[in-house]
């Protein structure tokens, strides 16, 4: 619990939640995995903005704007440099699957320390492997941010070699979706592509906003289905998330990429922009 | 909290897990719903076996036989007829979607009421409506009860007519997968059919108990893939669980089924061996 220095249930400072909650019972719920620095959640109407689609898409209740607002800005509050999760249920209740008519969301929020990762991820790119556990197909849950997290973790499962930070996940059809924690780019011939998500993957925040920076810069980019081929014979290959920033890729197995140049540049722009690292 | 009036937590009496568990953080983890008839947990073995398979592929710690044994026991004494859930999760740990490397797995045993289904259900059968949610294809998931559940929720939050107790759900190729909560079986000839659930599904423990059932009373049995239109021209069709024992199947949406010879001897053979109603 060392990880846990501030913690808020429902508003209140604590550590548990009753077994009947739906979020461990079914992983009924969604969360947001935000950035703090300098006493700020970084893109935060981006998260919330996902958040919101999210409880939509699920019917959760969603938390209301005001609550949420105070509670974050409360906790993060002193943190020069940090992570805040959110984890929103659809709370207890109902008769097994089915969920209760007037439900009362759970919201968690906790603050964690900013993961350690060598600042060459960022600076120099990273080695991904190709993980063998598939991303299944659900429209219906496609590109929310559940926390039904399953096929992750058995991916992140696959291997221990620490100098591989992440590992591409693809679907059942080859397809490249996403990383096991990140969504991924391609650049080629000066404009970007990314995965499809509407059948499985989660849309990532960071992946929204390099999107519209992209536009912001005239830079073209596709969203579009992309082969495990595409992906190899890319000029550049680049991953994202929230936290990490972006992590140009220099190696997927055995195919190499260089850092390249759009790469380089959309990396100065949000790690400068967003304070990163 | 009032559904609860027995808990363990990893032995220890209790109605809160910390919010690190990454049962509620990932749905990192599988759970058995069993039956307690006469002090006794139903199937015990079976859902042992299910429980422990489901925990190998996941690579979850198996909680210990004689601790599990005991906790039981002592649980389901004095019940005459109510519900047993077991949780077992990954624990607390690891980082991100990276489970711990020894990771120490949360138990969780609660007790509940048993269920209030009308009696007509398993005398004269059921409706079912076809559901919209679809299952998707995952075969590292496929078979067990795992707690990422999030499909069936959807699947049942889709209809609210109490008279509609379950619902048919398939994959995104129309093949019949299951019921929300529950198995189906189809009687065609003097023999069954059940669905393949090698790509997506959860393989009940009734399920199993009627495959050996079936066996012992020589009736031939074939898993197999089943499209929507074998299970709308099938003779007579079920559904079981562990709680429901068998409900033959009256209805699916405008398809109209017979109360069947085979279905009658089967529910018979359950009720009357298990003691479900």
């Amino acid at each position: 619990l060392a990880l846990y220095s501030k913690i808020l249930i429902n508003g209140q400072p604590s550590y548990e939640i009753s077994i009947t909650d739906r979020g461990l019972q079914y992983g009924d719920g969604l969360f947001e995995t935000i950035a703090i620095c300098g006493g700020k959640a970084v893109l935060y109407k981006l998260h919330l903005k996902r958040l919101e689609v999210g409880c939509r898409r699920l019917a959760v209740p969603v938390p209301r704007r005001e609550v949420l607002d105070k509670e974050v800005i409360n906790l993060c509050r002193g943190i020069s440099r940090g992570v805040l999760k959110i984890i929103v249920t659809r709370g207890s209740g109902g008769r097994g699957y089915r969920p209760p008519s007037q439900p009362q969301s759970t919201r968690i929020l906790s603050i964690h320390p900013w993961p350690d990762y060598p600042s060459v991820f960022a600076e120099q790119g990273v080695a991904l492997r190709i993980c063998c556990t598939p991303l299944g197909h659900n429209p219906s849950l496609a590109g929310i941010k559940h926390l039904n997290r399953l096929e992750q973790v058995l991916a992140r499962s696959e291997w221990n070699d620490p100098m591989i930070p992440e590992g591409l996940m693809l679907d059942s059809q080859e397809q490249a979706i996403a990383g096991t924690m990140s969504n991924l780019f391609i650049a080629q011939k000066g404009s970007l592509q990314t995965p499809d998500l509407s059948r499985c993957g989660v849309a990532g925040v960071m992946r929204e906003f390099i999107l519209g920076q992209a536009s912001a810069l005239g830079v073209k980019v596709a969203v579009r289905s992309l082969t495990l081929a595409d992906i190899k014979r890319a000029e550049e290959l680049f991953v994202c998330n929230s936290l990490i920033g972006l992590w140009p890729v220099r190696y997927l197995e055995e195919t190499q990429y260089p850092l390249g140049s759009l790469t380089q540049r959309l990396r100065y722009l949000i790690h400068t922009q967003l304070s990163l690292v």
